[in-house]
């Protein structure tokens, strides 16, 4: 294992895809690249047109263009032949690679005479842990998501419902699709993309990943979950509420105060050491204690039917994942906590946001509101 | 080779960055997931939590949760472990797959008795042929890119420039994140996100992939290539033009002249039948009879430094490139024609437009106005 664990690794893949080459180079891409780490040197092959741009990102790290391996006639257009090029170069003949690695590729390698060891583990364990650098780039994100909920609450609460209860806005209907589109403009502001933002009304919000169309309700549930994408450091943040508009249902506000009380049990608890395991059966129990139970009805999943929060960072969902593992926290993580329920019948509430695991316990990054706390939004 | 190429098809990953998975579900998820097809049965393994909004969107696909697969304990939470679960419930002992296959599942499968054949050609070659509803969603981001376009000059064409040459609107210097704010602005009412837009002035438009920033200056090139991808359907446009705001050098002139002759001389030879090597051999010469070079000065490549255009569709750049091979173009593709002139010095220039690969010819997705052609813009 010793042995296996201190080869010299090797990654080929899209930066903007591949969160592990993002971080070992800073260099964003669209097309892959090749990237190899002996020890302290660390080398990059990127196409002849990207060249002059990786040598001014990239810190000490070596970059080359196929030109410059000495590539057989077909290895210049194969990513496979550009990782032999650069391993025959070094005189390299074994690597460590991940679970994701092209198979391609590793076959390519194989039979050009280099071992590919499989590494099962993340190559880059450290990933889990933020420096300031990256705690900033996230925060950013998050600021933008919470401008994001503010265009929304804001679209929302100006509303009224006309007699079938459908939110109306300019004379419009207030659909998910404009909502979405005021969060997405907002987003911009901070340099931030969002994708599929989810803005869930009624039933639809029962689905944890339906982003929502059509018009909303008065008194129904809206699920807004903001996940942006700081371009320019590739950094994700994330954060959800669930807001209404006019008069919740009863059972409604039970699920409210039940998730928002599953939330507020996990955040007092998140700090480093504990299991991630331990903070996904609290809110488990808290769920529990106030009625709402998981199961399967025809075949269908419902009530908690998620992970009780994940890692963010370079990807939206990374280590840790706050489900059945037995990982403990260190400090220095981010991870949301975002409990939620989902009943087909009445539709979903989930409560999210992103926190720094500190010290002590944990920082929550941007600050939004709890949509039931004031009782004048009711 | 005949036996290899009709073993059935498996694919692991996430759909949204793997378009193979998302032509052959039409499944957007942002967690991984299994694909498997054999003959006209296919199958899909999502999690628990997407089992309702997996059933709704796929057509003549039959969806598990890993539920439903009788995993052993370790399989549970890898998706090597729903893969192998779902081979052992359908009695498949040979499986193909594609070169961006995971290595680590691979390397589970075999180790579980199931055979991994590696097949380096593509699983769906009909991908680069597009159907009606998927030119459709491709010209639908055209457009939208054709709105940034627009936006993005009505800004150039309004500034004015001040003593030192930058252009300054509405009282503040006008700079590449502005123009590129205006841009992602415009791509909203399409449902179309932008990220890594373009808008690269003067000498760092030389670097094809530098985004741009800070100020823009007079009679410099301004580089604004636009690829929006559309949300709801996953496909992308592309598109570039080179601007300038008041008078360029004669260089500039030249090398834009000589970059939309090339364009021309291309899209008039795109046709089904004629190889891609064939088109780009005609930028390159055409580019040369206007006296312009592709070499390499002091280790940087300068001059026509990229291929003459790609694939648009589930992959921003995917089949066929057009560069050095030696495919032959299909009615149905959808391809970029894009040549561009690059020197450190001066700067660059770059015209791109994505066509349809018609019967007789090809058709522009959606037109924009060159900028050279009108003298009025000068």
């Amino acid at each position: 294992m010793a042995g296996k664990l201190t080869a010299p690794i090797l990654l080929v893949g899209t930066p903007i895809h591949q969160a592990d080459l993002a971080y070992a180079t800073r260099f964003s891409a669209p097309d892959p690249v090749v990237f190899f780490r002996k020890g302290r040197h660390a080398f990059l092959v990127v196409n002849r047109m990207e060249i002059a741009r990786a040598r001014k990102t990239v810190d000490q790290i070596t970059v080359f263009s196929p030109e410059d391996l000495h590539l057989k006639p077909e290895e210049r257009h194969r990513y496979a032949g550009w990782a032999m090029g650069l391993l025959r170069k070094l005189r390299i003949r074994k690597v460590r690679v991940a679970s994701d690695f092209p198979l391609g590729v590793a076959h390519y390698l194989e039979t050009n005479g280099c071992r590919v060891v499989l590494d099962e583990s993340p190559l880059f364990p450290e990933r889990s842990v933020k420096s300031v650098r990256e705690i900033r780039s996230i925060t950013f994100a998050q600021q933008a998501a919470v401008a994001g909920l503010a265009a929304a609450e804001k679209a929302i609460r100006t509303a009224r419902a006309d007699r079938r209860g459908i939110l109306i806005l300019d004379r419009k209907p207030l659909t998910s699709e404009r909502v979405r589109k005021l969060i997405h403009t907002a987003l911009l502001d901070f340099d931030c993309v969002g994708t599929e933002t989810i803005v869930a009304g009624g039933r639809s919000s029962a689905d944890p990943h339906q982003v929502g169309h059509g018009p909303l309700h008065t008194g129904e549930p809206i699920v807004i979950d903001i996940f942006p994408r700081h371009i320019p450091s590739g950094y994700w943040g994330d954060i959800t509420r669930t807001m209404w508009h006019g008069t919740p249902s009863p059972t409604l506000i039970r699920m409210y105060d039940a998730v928002r009380a599953a939330q507020l049990t996990v955040l007092h608890q998140v700090r480093p050491g504990v299991r991630t395991r331990t903070l996904h059966q609290e809110a488990v129990r808290v769920l529990a204690e106030h009625g709402f139970v998981t199961r399967t009805v025809n075949g269908r999943a419902e009530g908690f039917i998620h992970g009780t929060g994940h890692g963010v960072g370079l990807e939206i969902h990374e280590a840790p994942a706050l489900g059945g593992g037995s990982d403990r926290l260190k400090t220095g993580q981010v991870i949301t906590v975002e409990p939620g329920l989902y009943y087909p019948n009445i539709g979903g509430v989930r409560i999210e946001d992103t926190v720094q695991v500190t010290r002590k316990g944990c920082k929550i990054l941007a600050e939004y509101p709890y949509f039931r706390a004031t009782s004048s939004r009711k």
